[in-house]
This record gives structure tokens, C-alpha cells and sequence, in this order.
């Protein structure tokens, strides 16, 4: 009987200790996409416990719906890359820079995401982004799927 | 006896379990304000865990200060349906297309918080918003008071 | 025997309720940097657990340069208040009325981040800030130490 009393104990510390570590501080993760991000000193993606902010992603081109498709395209494999998807992305901010033109980007940019499971969004036109003939640049926090 | 030590062990186990699922997978909920959200593939609201983003809000109108207060009044109303107000605003950023304009409604925009509690904020001039008409679009970040 | 068990129930109820406590409740703790904030009708800092919201830091000058120094110090400044520093800083937004002066300033931002720890960031060139005269305008979110 003695010896059962002593497990029990030990459990009930045990279950304890693990209940005092409630809160687990939680730092900065970075995840560069490439060398360039290290000269400009920016990091494409960085992880806050299961939350993704993903910088800026930028694309010029030979037409406004080239640049589209292609800031879209590398914003879904980065998610892609945490396993996420739209489904997952809380918010998006469009700095365009012709409203009108990316307006007309509507239909396209929807079907990246399914079952009308948007994000919460801001888009707005800016004067001009980090090089003169950027046309666009799109951030996201996301969730990640667990 | 042994009935006894045998419901211990139940409950201590059953302990031992809750502490395990510490930290929950949060996922995104979507509130929707209205169809034309749907029609430009965004949701008004996303929540994750206690977090609310709360997508742009826009106006135009006769003056800039009837689309000030429209916008303002829009934030609070969406974020009463929540149960949140003033002190819940984490953070706003606001894209005027006339800061002087705006910063004549900096009186009237204190007077939708209380208690000088005030959000972190950002406030910028742009280009133009999503409708060439509009003259204010405000988001912000909220927290759930439970 | 019957104390032992009295005590052991009352740990395992103890611990229960530990438990339960899960999720707690954050709330919204501000910093207010200055009595100008108050003015504005906002606050330099915002907390939630572990997350800081710090407001867009200005400053204009004789010239960018300046400007940029001045910024970047200040958040820097105020972070450290928090005891947090470049590692903590988890993404950016810098607003800039001038892209070209503001890339000149590349390496002397790398200078304020160790070991190649960036954020993930968003820089935009914007038509004004607050004031007319303002060439730059930086907000970051980080989170603390601890």
C-alpha cells in the first residue's frame, strides 16, 4: 500500500509541474527565401508560435496581370512551404500600385482560395514600392494548420 | 480501500490529460459583413484565439469629415458585435487621402474611446484607396475581452 | 491512511484546477511615451502577453539620413525599455516618402540586428506622413524575451 501511495504522489507532482509550465515563451523563428534577404536585412518569413508573417512579396513585369500571378503564385508555395494554404492566412495587405488594374485581378486572386474562406484584407495604392518598376507587393499573417 | 485508490487514479489521470493539450490548435474564423465581401474575395472580420482583424474600412461622401465618422462609427459598430469597444483596439492603421483633413477629426476620433485608452497607431497618406471616391480606410487589430 | 488520502485529494483537485485555468484572458496594457500621445489619441506601445505593438516613429530632418538615424534609434530605444532588441522584432512596415534615400540607408538598418536576425518586413513609399515635413515613418510588432 505504501508503495502505490508513492507513485500516486509522484504522478500527482508530476501532473503538476506540468500544468506550472502554462505559458512557454515563445521567440522568433526566421526563414529566409534567399541570399538577397540578407543584404536587404529582411527575413521572407518569420514564426511566432503558430503564427506566419510573411514580408512584403513584390513582382514587376510586362503587364499588370503578370506581376499578379506572380506575387499570388510566391505568396501560395510560401505558405505552401509551412503546409499552409489560403485557409489559412488571417489577413493580407495589397500595396498596388494602380488600383484600377488590380481590381481587375478580382476573379484570379479569388481562386486561390476555396469555399469562399477568404482573408481579412486592406488594399491600397502607394506611390512606388522597393524599385521603381515593382507593380505590386502583398503581405500575410498566417496561421499555421497545427 | 482500493475502490478508493482506484478513483484517485482516475482523477489523476484524467489530470495528467488536460494538462497535455497545453496549447490548443487555433484556427481561422471568418466573419463575413456583407455579399459584396464575397464579391472581392475578403472577409470583413477574421478571428484567431482571442484576435480580431478587422479588414479596411472605407468611406467617401460629401466631406471628408461625414467619411470619418462613417468609417469610425463602422470600426466600433462591427466591433460591438463582438463584444469589444475602444479598449479592445490593439492596434489601427489608417490610409488617409488627405492628412490634413484627417488630423482636423482628431478630437472627434478620441471621443470614441474612454479613459485615455488609446490603441497603438499608424497613420499615412496614400495614393487612393479601392473605389477612386473614397477618402479614408481604417483597420484594426482587437482583442476579445474573453 | 485516511489523512494521506484527504491530502492526496486535495493535491489532485489543486491540480485540476490549475489545469482549467488553461487559456487566460490577456488585456490590452498600454506605454505611453510622451503626454503628445495623449493629444493624438494614442499610445506608443500596446501589449498582449507576450506581443508589442509599437506605433509608427517619425522624424524628418535636415536631411534623410538623419531622419532614418533618428527612427531607427527611437524604436530601437523604445524596445529596450521592454528589455527586447532586434532579435525580438518579428515583422516591420516602413513608410517612406523617398525609397531611393531610404535604400541608401541598407546598411547602416543591418547595423542595428545581430547574427543576420531580420524581421520580416514591408517597406512602401507613401505621398506624407503626420507632418508635411516627415520623410520617414517605422512601426514594428516584437515580441518579448520572455
Amino acid at each position: 500500500m505504501q508503495k502505490k501511495w508513492c507513485l500516486l504522489s509522484v504522478l500527482v507532482l508530476f501532473g503538476l509541474g506540468a500544468c506550472n509550465q502554462e505559458q512557454p515563451v515563445v521567440a522568433v523563428e526566421r526563414h529566409y527565401q534567399g541570399d538577397w534577404e540578407y543584404d536587404i536585412g529582411y527575413a521572407g518569413v518569420t514564426k511566432v508560435g503558430q503564427m506566419l508573417y510573411v514580408s512584403g512579396v513584390t513582382a514587376g513585369g510586362a503587364s499588370y496581370d503578370e506581376a499578379f500571378k506572380t506575387v499570388y503564385d510566391r505568396v501560395f508555395e510560401i505558405l505552401a512551404k509551412f503546409g499552409a494554404n489560403g485557409d489559412h492566412i488571417v489577413k493580407e495587405v495589397a500595396y498596388t500600385t494602380d488600383m484600377e488594374a488590380h481590381k481587375k485581378g478580382i476573379e484570379a486572386r479569388k481562386a486561390y482560395f476555396s469555399d469562399n474562406k477568404y482573408p481579412a484584407a486592406t488594399w491600397v495604392q502607394v506611390e512606388r514600392l522597393f524599385d521603381p518598376e515593382l507593380l505590386l507587393e502583398v503581405e500575410v499573417i498566417a496561421i499555421l494548420p497545427e
